[in-house]
C-alpha cells in the first residue's frame, strides 16, 4: 500500500516522505546517543551502543534475533539505591514495627528484637537469607493480596531518610534510558535480583516499565487455601522458598526465562554468577557492572561494603573486559527529578 | 503524518485509501470468524470471540488494557493430545530404556524395573509424580543443554504409536488458531502445565509461538557447577522441585506470572484449580474447557480416564457457566495437516 501511495508523489508528498526518510535514514549513532542523554560519552556508552548496533545489524556477523535479545538487571545498586540498606530492609523494618503488637513473643525472639531494638549489627549479621525470614514469617498468613496491599501503602508514604525522597524515586536516570533503549531496540528486558519477587513486582512496572511477569526473586512459600468468601487465595507461608542471589541467579534465569541472557548488569559481587553464566554462552555478550564511585551525588563504596559488595567480580571485570560503569565519571545526572 | 497525506488525495489514492479503510473497518466479527476457521459456528466459538470483543473495546464497560489480557492454557490434552499416555511419559520410557545399560540396579528398582519390563499398570498407579521422578532421577547428573538436546532428538525421531506422527504433529488446530487470534488481539499467551518445563520449552515457542520464558511447569532440582571447560553449567539433580498440577497451578502462576490470568483454558480435574482461580479475579473472565468427545478423529474420554481424567470440572463448569468445547461438535479440523 505504501508503494503505490509513493508512486507518483506530487510536491507536497514527496516533502513530506523525505522528511520521514530523513528520520529513518538517521545514522544509528545519533539515534543511540538521543536514547541516552544522561550518560557523559566515554568507553561504558560506547560499549553499550556498539553491542547494541552489532546484534541488531541485520545480516552482520553478530546479529542476534530478537527473540534472543534477553537483557537482565539486578535491582538492588543498579537500577535503584541501595544504602544505607536494602529498600526492602526497611520496608521490612517498618513492618515488623507495625505488627510487633500483635507478636508480644518478637520482644524476645531474634533476630524480631535486634529490629525492635534498632541493633542494626546483629541485623546485619543476619546477611539476605536473614532479613527474607524476617519478610517471610512477619508476613504469614497474609495472602498475597494483601501483601501487595502493604507494600504499595509503603511506597506511597515511605521518605529515605538522608535523601528524604520515595524509594521510588531513587531510580537510576541513565539505567532507566538503558533499559528504553534496549526495549527500543527489539530486548526483552527482566530484572534478576536477590530481593523478593513479590515485593519487586508492586512497582516494577510503573517505575521501570518491566512487567510482573519479567521479574525474578527471591520468594517465600505460598499455599493456596480457601478465603472467607470461599474463593481461593494464596497465602504466605513462613518460609523461603527460593534466594535469588549468587548461584541462586543462573538457577533462576533457567526457571523462569529457560534461555540464556545476551546481556546482564549488576553491581556487585552477588552479581559474579549471573555475569559468569551470561559470559559463557556463544556469540556477542554484554556484560556491565554499575560501579558506585560518586560520594557527592550518591555513594561511593565498594570492596569494604557490607551492603552491595564489590570484590570479587571487580577484579573479574578487569581481568575479562568487562564494563564497568562509573557513577561519577560515565554519568551525568543520578536520579529523575523529584517529581 | 497519514493525515496530512489524507489532506488533497488524488483520485488514485482516494480509491486506495477507501479500500483500506474497507479493510479496517470490516465488522469485527468477520475478522474474528476468519482467525477461527477450524471452529464450528456455536456456543463455544460464540462465547470466545465475545469475550475477546468486549475485553478490547476501547471505553466499553469491560475493557482490559493490553498488559492484562493473560491467557493461560495447560497443554496435555488442551493444546496437544495425551492419549495413550502423556506425551513426555513416552520421551521417559525411551529414556530409561536407551539409560538402562549404565544403571544395572535399575532392573530391580521401582519404578524403574515397571518401565523395563513394560508393566503399565505399576507404571500408572505412580501418577504425575511418579513419572516426574522418573525424569528426574534418570536424568541426574545431566547438564541442562545436555537433556534439551535429549528431548529435541527425541522429538525429531519419535513418533506416535498409533497414529504414526511426530508427537509435535499432533497438535490442536482450533487452539493453534485460538492462540494466534488471542496474540493478535493483544493477549499474552502462557502455557501452565503439569509437565516438565524444560521439556516443553524446546518445541513450545515453534510449535505453538509460545517463546521459553511464557512456559510454566513441573520442575526438578538443578545446580550451578563448574563444566570441564571451566565454564558454568547447570547439573540436573535427581530432585523434583516444584509440581505445577492441581493447587500447584495457582502457586505456579502466582510464581511466574504475578498476575491473575483473564482467561484459561484446560481439559481435566488438574486445571480446576486453575480455572477457579482465574475465575476469582474481579472484571470480564473466560474460563474454557476441552471435551475430549471425538472417539473417530482422536479419543473420546472423562470421568472414567486414567488419563487426563475430566469429572469434578466438568460438574462445576456446568454449574458456573464456563465454556465446555466439545471436540466432535465445536471443531472441523482436529490436527494441522501432516507436514
Amino acid at each position: 500500500m505504501r508503494n503505490k501511495v509513493l508512486q507518483r508523489p506530487s510536491a507536497p508528498y514527496l516533502a513530506l516522505w523525505l522528511a520521514l526518510l530523513l528520520v529513518v535514514g538517521m545514522p544509528v549513532n545519533a539515534r543511540a546517543a538521543d536514547g541516552l542523554p544522561s550518560w557523559n560519552d566515554g568507553a561504558a556508552k560506547s560499549a553499550i551502543v556498539d553491542f547494541v548496533q552489532r546484534v541488531t545489524k541485520e545480516g552482520g556477523p553478530d546479529f542476534v534475533a530478537p527473540a534472543e535479545r534477553i537483557a537482565v538487571f539486578d535491582n538492588d545498586g543498579t537500577l535503584w539505591a541501595e544504602q544505607p540498606v536494602y529498600f526492602q530492609v526497611a520496608f521490612a523494618l517498618d513492618q515488623v514495627k507495625a505488627l510487633a503488637p500483635k507478636h508480644p513473643e518478637w520482644k524476645t525472639t531474634q533476630p524480631f528484637k535486634a529490629v525492635l531494638d534498632g541493633d542494626m549489627k546483629t541485623l546485619a549479621a543476619s546477611g539476605t537469607k536473614g532479613i527474607l525470614q524476617i519478610v517471610a514469617v512477619s508476613h504469614a498468613g497474609m495472602t498475597t493480596d494483601e501483601f501487595a496491599k502493604s507494600v504499595a501503602d509503603w511506597i506511597a508514604t515511605a521518605r529515605h531518610p538522608k535523601l528524604q525522597r520515595p524509594y521510588t524515586e531513587l531510580v537510576y536516570q541513565p539505567m532507566l534510558e538503558l533499559l528504553d533503549y534496549l526495549r527500543a531496540n527489539g530486548f526483552k528486558t527482566f530484572i534478576v535480583s536477590g530481593g523478593g519477587v513479590e515485593f519487586m513486582r508492586v512497582f516494577a512496572e510503573r517505575v521501570y516499565g518491566i512487567p510482573p511477569e519479567q521479574v525474578i526473586g527471591s520468594s517465600g512459600m505460598v499455599k493456596l487455601e480457601t478465603g472467607a468468601d470461599g474463593k481461593p487465595v494464596l497465602v504466605k507461608q513462613a518460609k523461603v522458598e527460593f534466594i535469588d542471589d549468587g548461584p541462586g541467579k543462573p538457577v533462576g534465569i533457567n526457571r523462569f526465562i529457560g534461555r540464556r541472557p545476551i546481556l546482564a548488569f549488576g553491581n556487585s559481587d552477588g552479581d559474579e554468577q549471573m555475569l559468569e553464566w551470561t559470559a559463557a554462552g556463544s556469540g556477542p555478550r554484554f556484560m556491565g557492572i554499575v560501579h558506585h564511585t560518586d560520594a557527592g551525588r550518591e555513594w561511593a563504596y565498594d570492596r569494604a561494603s557490607s551492603v552491595g559488595k564489590l570484590d570479587k567480580a571487580l577484579d573479574e571485570a578487569a581481568q575479562r573486559g568487562w564494563t564497568v560503569v562509573s557513577m561519577k565519571d560515565d554519568w551525568k545526572t543520578i536520579f529523575p527529578p523529584p517529581k
